[in-house]
């Protein structure tokens, strides 16, 4: 059969549309990459951003010799500071201060004990001496006694009308947009990416899902014991006041991540002391492997605080980049925009 | 435009050789479902294999009542007697046998020292009277000490060379074909597809992938501890000699499935009395669930054993589904074919 030329173009025209609506039927996602000023927009180019690229790119290349079968290709986030800001205190310890105010009036015994008469009379500072065994107290007293699923919709309740001490905006708005780039990144190249957070467990569930894309099952974090309970034909999980041993921090990061993932990260990404140990066992295993550590120096568009000695913050940590060639990235020059 | 008959057709042929390569081109599979007869084919046709073709349409259609969001669509599955046999005795008690015999030259006193001398003189008597005790021993004296990969490598060389006592073949053989479609028929209708054994979680792991496709981080199990290691500049977790409680069995199985998953399952399948608090706990979610046992009742092809009233199986489990409405899925009569 011989195609005129007019006719051809009308075939190919058809031919197109009708593709197009099988390939809509079909349900397929066409993915069209454009070159990499695309990529990361949020990031200023820089050692920073070229480091991440060139490092996904290698492991996600067949033809490379760092490529990473994507079972493996696992990436670990700390929360609270690298995710989302964690200033003036952790986000989570408001919630805490929350409940502990909600459930007072089945504990009249809390307005002549600290550390919860303090928060209750709201006496900043007592607050400010708390120890981590006041806070461990708070936590265990308000985090427990109730069903799993209570506190899962109070904690959701909480961080999606809950608004920031300073700034007039939800905690939730204080994500850090360059690093929701870096997590779509990685899931284009397909990376399994998960939550490694020395906050509670259940408390970053609440919201890991709506705000990272995150789900429940990838996030790893400080859990309180629960205990299965058959109440006539019902059953559920009452949260009892215990940690579940190891503290999701420091040395903890590691056994916590590989109990529930089974590997080694191929990446991971933290900004405190308390994520050194889970950088080391990154670096440490067999094959490629991307540490990072986010330098929290911009003090104009959000907070700096790296040469602070207290805990969580950066003290030891830039010392063991360095010795060890992590990439620190800076919020001052590698974010071009901080906050979404 | 007048489209003359003779050339409509070879504008679809077209349409649909351009749709064919890019679709090709964007590596996206094509999915061609035929009938209910394709589907769960080593499934006889019956209750059994109607009802979970029912659950799962239902569940994933997006206009049926009891539809459920992705996200939410966990199914877990028990792994010994459900996903592959546990007859004559659990797979991993011969491994944990092996570890005794290979690690004996280290430990000379073992050969005087129950219960490990048993297992080193081969006494098949004093064996059969070992307690859960002695197990426990067994297992924390011969999977610990070493490193975490230390472990998984010892644990996949097993499973890909050692061979079934009384069949000729390996153990990984042994697993069910049925199950096997039917973990399949889970993903493409967007499961998220979990074991929940009470086995060891990194023995597990050493070859869900291969055989199940069931990704690590999808494996929850007993585990033992870890501790992290930092020895010079590298870094490792140590198997410590202690349970990470609970064990992941009874009442144990919905506690480790909620701290990894963070959600209720809506499908569960379990083989045994062990795994009645994951089936209830997955019933008395808020929306459709759907609960099966694996009934061992087939002593040609497989092994019949229900009525044995020995630990892990199945005796208050068949009341329980009876008096909740769980579908009992009978090898004798559900199952077309039993292993590939």
């Amino acid at each position: 059969m011989i195609v005129k030329p007019a006719d051809s173009k009308v075939f190919i025209l058809y031919a197109l549309i009708i593709s197009l609506f099988i390939l809509f039927l079909s349900g397929c996602e066409v993915r069209i990459e454009g070159d990499l000023g695309d990529t990361l927009p949020s990031w200023n180019d820089g050692v920073s951003k070229q480091t991440i690229i060139n490092f996904v790119k290698e492991v996600a290349d067949k033809n490379n010799p760092n490529f990473v079968d994507p079972a493996d290709r696992v990436a670990t986030f700390d929360n609270d500071g690298t995710l989302w800001a964690e200033k003036p205190l952790y986000f989570q310890i408001y919630f805490l201060l929350q409940q502990i105010k909600d459930q007072a009036s089945k504990h009249p015994e809390w307005r002549e004990q600290q550390p919860f008469k303090a928060v209750l009379e709201d006496d900043p500072e007592t607050m400010k001496s708390f120890q981590v065994s006041d806070l461990l107290n708070l936590v265990l007293a308000s985090h427990s006694g109730m069903s799993q699923e209570e506190f899962e919709t109070t904690a959701h309740s909480f961080i999606t009308t809950a608004r920031h001490p300073d700034k007039n905006v939800l905690f939730t708005d204080l994500v850090y947009q360059p690093m929701l780039e870096l997590l779509d990144y990685l899931r284009q190249n397909e990376f399994k990416v998960f939550i490694v957070s020395g906050g509670g467990i259940d408390f970053v569930r609440s919201f890991s899902e709506d705000i990272y894309g995150i789900p429940k099952e990838n996030v790893i974090g400080t859990a309180i014991q629960t205990d299965f309970i058959l109440e006539g034909d019902k059953s559920y999980l009452r949260r009892f006041p215990m940690i579940v041993p190891p503290i999701d921090d420091k040395q903890g990061k590691p056994v916590n991540l590989h109990r529930s993932i089974g590997r080694r990260p191929i990446l991971a990404f933290g900004n405190s002391d308390g994520d050194i140990q889970m950088l080391q066992y990154t670096d440490d295993r067999e094959g490629p492997a991307l540490c990072l550590l986010l330098h929290h120096d911009d003090a104009v568009r959000e907070w700096a605080y790296d040469q602070e000695s207290k805990v969580g913050h950066l003290d030891k940590g830039l010392d063991e980049a360095k010795k060890r060639g992590w990439t620190v990235v800076s919020i001052k020059s590698d974010f071009k925009q901080v906050f979404p």
